[in-house]
């Protein structure tokens, strides 16, 4: 593939994402500097085609977009706080996942060394990037980020900008993983509750589908009264909610298997209707959950 | 409509279920009877041809086939017990929700009385009721079952019948609430988590659903792992999903929402890291969830 009219592009860390993401670039034919601190895992990618740095202030001083994907904020900053004077004047993507506060943190580091920064989440699987079904989010300076944004685009499906504040990919990527692995806790939690009944994985799955499928609708009925922060029941009143927690505390007690995460959700109506809002939707959770002290 | 070829069908609880349930026999022409421990609550329905009986015992003398729906247990037993006597030689559908062992216990009473017994669950919502959404769980004998399946069949929807266990329809009714309330619980946390960080609902909300459509296949994925109780991991491993709802607890404490659903699901991926699971992959948890002991 032609790469003269291809901008350059350097990826720092190649762990399973970090090689999707170079894999992409090197792929659409675009200059690829890649480094990671186990040297091997550039093998591949070099035989297609990516130039393999020495070090990291190498692999920066090579493009000017640097995309870094490690284990953490603490395995970033371990590589890139020494070589901040080489990253000076560029821009750097940082598409390792951590928390808002430590986005931001990041971003005021990269200020206070003249560096561009943007910080994004990547929200689907390695098997993803650089195909349609991929889905990035981003959060920083919208300049920055439109600059840029043809480059990203490599990275393939639905990237989105949510915005100057660098803390917000990281808030949407944490809040969409505490829905999915709560969903996921409870998928397995059901699983066990069937197993101690002897029903198969395989014969609940099924109807497990079913439950999967309604959540968008649920999704959907939630948007307004957690934005309006009312929460009248039109179907099921949270008392009643409690009480079907129960039945499953109750049926997975007499069968030996845990329970302490039910109990906790359990305790969080509970507080709900002893707040004297046993009346209101199950939404209600979500004043509960935001009112600590409450 | 013609009701003279219709099977005549009783209806003991009118709630908003009851009603739902005796408002489709009305439709589709069965002479129905229907009784309600506050009676103003047939008023609709005998406005539309049900017969208000003035007794339980009276309703159930009306039609062999006896369908009830109310709160709980308890309730069904409060009504049933005194007219045990009028209920021999008829069947009785008990689609009020609770647990596996009283429904059990239910149908040993039953038998005692020399009752037929059918245990049922309802999946959806009154609105689905006679129509082709409405899902429906039966166990108990299969020639009870059979024998009354084209007057059942009138409630819409999908039927299956889960065996003759008594107690089966009520362990797949409680896995299948399990995991969507343990789901919508994930769903109010994420809202906050996303309020918390000034992420409204509604711009939060498509970025759910898309979460919310990964759950059939991450059903079907787990499957063959929790049925061979082998649980090799693939993408990440049990401990990187502990980093993540670690990042999820220090992102919720620093806004001071409350975490101690996702607490307890970080507890319980630690006791499969503690016992040397922790490169396996997030469905261990089921083999946590079921050795309390362990
Ligand atoms: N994998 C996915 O499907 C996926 C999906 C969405 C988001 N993500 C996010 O993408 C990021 C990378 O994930 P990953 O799956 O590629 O693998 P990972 O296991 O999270 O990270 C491995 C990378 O981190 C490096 N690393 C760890 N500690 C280091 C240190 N102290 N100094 C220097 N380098 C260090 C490793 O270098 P060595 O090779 O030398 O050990 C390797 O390059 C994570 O934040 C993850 O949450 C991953
Ligand atoms: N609503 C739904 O969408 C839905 C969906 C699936 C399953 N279900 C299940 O269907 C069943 C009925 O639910 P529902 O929504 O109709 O309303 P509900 O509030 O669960 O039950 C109300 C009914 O129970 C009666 N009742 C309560 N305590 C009683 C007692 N001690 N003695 C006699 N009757 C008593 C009420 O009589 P009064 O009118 O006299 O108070 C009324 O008929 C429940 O087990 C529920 O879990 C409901």
């Amino acid at each position: 593939m032609a790469t003269g009219d291809r901008a350059p592009v350097t990826i720092i860390g190649l762990g399973p994402m970090g090689q999707a993401l170079a894999g992409a670039y090197v792929a659409a034919g675009h200059p690829t500097t890649v480094w990671n601190r186990t040297p091997g895992k550039a093998d591949d990618l070099v035989a297609r085609g990516a130039v393999r740095a020495a070090t990291a202030a190498e692999a920066v001083a090579a493009s000017p977009l640097v995309i870094v994907c490690l284990l953490d904020y603490d395995a970033a900053h371990a590589v890139l706080d020494p070589i901040a004077g080489a990253l000076k004047g560029r821009t750097l993507v940082q598409l390792t996942a951590d928390t808002p506060g430590r986005a931001r943190r990041s971003a005021e580091w990269a200020a206070a060394h003249g560096i561009d920064y943007l910080d994004g989440a990547i929200m689907t699987p390695t098997t993803t990037i650089g195909g349609p079904s991929a889905v990035l989010l981003y959060s920083g300076p919208a300049d920055v980020y439109q600059a840029h944004k043809p480059v990203l685009d490599v990275l393939g499906g639905t990237a989105t900008h949510l915005g100057t504040d660098p803390g917000r990919a990281a808030a949407y990527d944490l809040a969409l993983l505490d829905l999915f692995w709560t969903s996921m806790s409870g998928l397995m939690h059901a699983f066990a509750l069937a197993r101690a009944e002897g029903i198969t994985a395989k014969d609940f799955a099924p109807f497990a589908a079913g439950i999967g499928h309604l959540m968008p609708i649920m999704i959907d009925t939630a948007v307004e009264p957690v934005d309006s922060r009312h929460h009248p029941s039109e179907g099921s009143a949270i008392t009643s909610n409690a009480a079907t927690l129960d039945h499953i505390i109750h049926a997975g007690e007499e069968r030996g298997i845990d329970v302490s995460v039910v109990r906790a959700i359990k305790a969080s109506t509970q507080r709900a209707i002893d707040a004297g809002h046993g009346g209101d939707a199950f939404s209600r959770l979500v004043e509960v959950f935001s009112e600590q002290g409450a």
